[in-house]
């Protein structure tokens, strides 16, 4: 295995710090990735702002897209796949449920960020389809694969490849467009309006 | 009126060059937009690259922002509420085949870094939006206005509000979630699997 395969998660280094302790330090990177970006965001800024060793972090992260990653990860309120409530309206409505709008503010600024920082490092881009979009667009496909087996959705309905990017892109596109966050009213609306017909539901 | 409400466009100032040499320097804008973002795009490297002096660029476009703004209008091939084939279909496609793969992922490139750049300077979100982004809805709503009018879109059809979202949503969720750019091809799909069953087309 070439050192460009390295797998980015590393369960046997997990083990060296609390549970509590690591939540604290994943919600000091997001605070720093909100306040200053990924491109500004250094080891060195984390290792001060919680108090750490900077061995520590490479210790039990290995490196900062991993680290930045596994703390986004962490921001999840809950698995989509894990969403079951018998029917997709039922399931959208849990989904939206999830996040309050002040999560969702943070949200909208760190995918902004994301996807300019994507774009600089192939390493960040890596570290998050693996951790966090790769890992969302399954539980997703779970929810919907549940309403297909129901009979809600037509199993070869094409919009059923598009739900993903219908939801990422109305975060990124809303605040371009409008000057605002997403928050849980448009995000019902724009289900509604958008999600649910082209998805024949 | 106050400095904050100066309008970002002086038509006045703007006949000073001629309409070739604007286009060069347009052109060297985007080129240095693509090459190293907003944030590192200094009125210097434009002047440097154009052969200008910085004189010449102020009297011309006022700021950086409206400089940036008016070079990004200058990229669209054809206003969307020029385009009328008589079917909401056809004009889709005609939008579709006026831009080609190689645009189409320089317009990536731009809208992430711009979607990036927006939440830095309010001076350009101001000045996008005013000279690119609301001249593209509007043309877009006149588009879908004159589809509504012919009947093949109900006029109380809630997505005809999310139209907008839907377009630049696509171009910025892609990169991210499947690590490439929109081409005619992805966007035919989207608009066929999503925009026309939302609009009840």
């Amino acid at each position: 295995m070439s050192a460009a395969e390295t797998p980015v998660t590393a369960p046997s280094r997990r083990s060296r710090i609390t549970p509590e302790r690591e939540a604290e330090l994943h919600a000091a990177v997001l605070d720093l990735l909100r306040d200053v970006g990924y491109d500004a965001l250094t080891m060195d800024a984390v290792a001060a702002r919680t108090k750490s060793s900077k061995a520590t972090l490479y210790r039990q992260w290995g490196s900062k897209p991993e680290l930045v990653a596994k703390a986004l990860r962490c921001t999840q309120p809950v698995s989509l796949g894990e969403i079951d409530t018998g029917s997709v309206r039922g399931d959208f409505t849990v989904m939206i449920e999830h996040s309050d709008d002040d999560q969702m503010a943070k949200d909208t600024a760190l995918i902004r960020g994301l996807a300019h920082a994507v774009h600089e490092s192939p390493a960040l881009h890596k570290a998050l389809r693996e951790l966090l979009v790769d890992p969302e667009i399954n539980g997703l496909q779970v929810m919907l694969q549940r309403a297909v087996d129901r009979g809600e959705i037509a199993p070869d309905c094409p919009a059923l490849d598009f739900v993903p990017h219908l939801l990422i892109g109305a975060f990124i596109a809303l605040p371009l467009i409008e000057d605002r966050s997403v928050d849980r009213s448009f995000l019902g609306d724009f289900i509604d309006a958008v999600v649910f017909p082209a998805l024949g539901v």
